[in-house]
């Protein structure tokens, strides 16, 4: 599979080191806004139009959610594309203008493929389809939309948000039992020189954040949120049960990282096997990996893979 | 929904209780070799012709692998079918027959349907396709392959054979580690009247089932085999595991069941639903719930599930 990687932030660098590691894939060129280095060849986005033809799978890395909904169907105008795109409420209307791109140019793009949105997605629809009961938690990790609320916050200079699972919560899940206790607790450590006392009270206060939510919030120094609080490392678990009269089934599946941008890469470059797929059945289309058939993220044939994994 | 049930044992009963905790399922009839009782009506095999296109689905709960390697696909030619047929050697041979029973009938089949083969295939799909190791884990549970292969050795009466995970291999598993242990033990709970020390080493000597692995024997009484050894639970666990440097990325999987057919039961009803689609998209052919995209496991649209499983 010969690969483009558009933006090389933490993610289009895991992206360039899994795929490195696999010699069945060729890296073609790193496109990106800013002049970067690396041991590929690197080129302007403006550039990617020269390499029509040159290239099996775009991997879409920008950072911000804002490129991607912009970058994403303007390159699936050219390229198979795929990417994690993670704004929940902004999904649909991504799928449909990827899609669009995609239909008039005959390329195909799988989007919201990361850890979550994307594997957990796809857990949730098999277990919630067996299962009458599935809650998931999240944590411990930093989560970047918590982190960014939190720096929005009037004379807050920088900040980290840890999602943490609360105990509680998951000892009901595991039986489960109706969750009448917060999921989560929310651990913000912030860098600020004044007003602490007024930030804090802010931050308990922002809706769909941390309103109503166990949410602690500590002030400490930029060196030490740089060099303390700057892990990748991230964590999910799903929980599903059921009962009929005195029987019980019930799933756990947990997911560990100690770089979250490495495992949404290796996700990323498994199902960009499904692109490959798309292609030879000729749909030209965005789906979520919702949509893909298990058989689609090997090479193998169905035949190979049913001997194999049945 | 409207379905209905071929065969009537453990595994029919099972697919009858869930089906009828679901108003939007309806239980046309339960179609069995010998007379049986049920609140459902009840009918001969031979009967079920007269049901053609009153039945969206026929789940084909027979007891023995060689009835479902005839029954499926002789229904299949009258009607959609689901089963759970598990016999790993002969899947290719029985998913080509089905398939071909539907391509002249009109009709859709999902075969290997159950918790393994099934929704551990599925898992295993997915999980190997995004980590470099992934190693599977059976019981503690009773397997009815070992059962019956123990039962085959001269002057042994009944049997059942219990498979344990073995918790040094499961201990490799966890770390990605290669597994130079057994994986599994084998505890043989036998009813003989004579010649024990001959049937324990018989049983020791069966190829691919007991030689090399870890195997004891216990002789008990039929009455003790009855009462004691008639548990339905089972459990399975996947592990998953990648590194790369320094960094590390798991995965765990774990399914319990107090009552495997009741579990096998609501995994058939859960892919029925992706047999009325593979109906909705003129989808003639047998598939195993490795070609089942996850968004066909609900009855909702592609849309609405987007928003509210990603």
């Amino acid at each position: 599979m010969k690969i483009g990687i558009v933006g090389y932030g933490n993610l289009g660098k895991a992206v360039e080191k899994v795929a490195s590691l696999n010699k069945d894939i060729r890296i073609v060129g790193i496109f990106s806004r800013r002049k970067v280095e690396s041991t590929n060849p690197t080129y302007t986005i403006e550039e990617a139009k020269n390499f029509k033809g040159k290239i099996d799978v775009m991997f879409m890395c920008s950072g911000s959610e804002r490129d991607l909904a912009t970058q994403t169907p303007e390159i699936a105008k050219m390229f198979n594309v795929i990417d994690s795109f993670d704004t929940h409420a902004k999904i649909p209307e991504h799928l449909e203008k990827v899609g669009k791109a995609c239909k008039t140019a005959n390329t195909s793009a799988i989007v919201c493929c990361g850890w979550d949105p994307g594997l957990f997605s796809v857990m949730r629809a098999i277990y919630s389809s067996i299962f009458d009961y599935t809650e998931c938690f999240w944590g411990k990790g930093i989560s970047l939309g918590h982190s960014n609320a939190v720096r929005k916050v009037d004379g807050v200079i920088d900040a980290k948000q840890y999602t943490v699972p609360n105990p509680k919560a998951v000892a009901l899940a595991k039986k489960g039992l109706p969750i009448n206790v917060a999921k989560h607790f929310r651990e913000c450590y912030v860098v600020a020189n004044e007003k602490k006392a007024e930030i804090e009270q802010s931050i308990k206060k922002i809706p769909n954040y941390f309103l109503g939510q166990p949410t602690s919030v500590k002030f400490i120094s930029q060196k030490e949120l740089d060099t303390k609080h700057n892990s990748l490392a991230h964590q999910g678990n799903i929980y599903s049960y059921s009962n009929i009269d005195s029987d019980a089934f019930s799933s756990h599946f947990e997911l560990s990282m100690t770089s979250n941008p490495l495992l949404t890469a290796k996700i990323l470059l498994a199902y960009a096997n499904a692109i490959l797929k798309m292609q030879k059945f000729n749909i030209y289309s965005a789906l979520t990996p919702l949509e893909v058939p298990p058989v689609w993220l090997h090479d193998l044939s169905v035949k190979e893979l049913t001997k194999t994994l049945c």
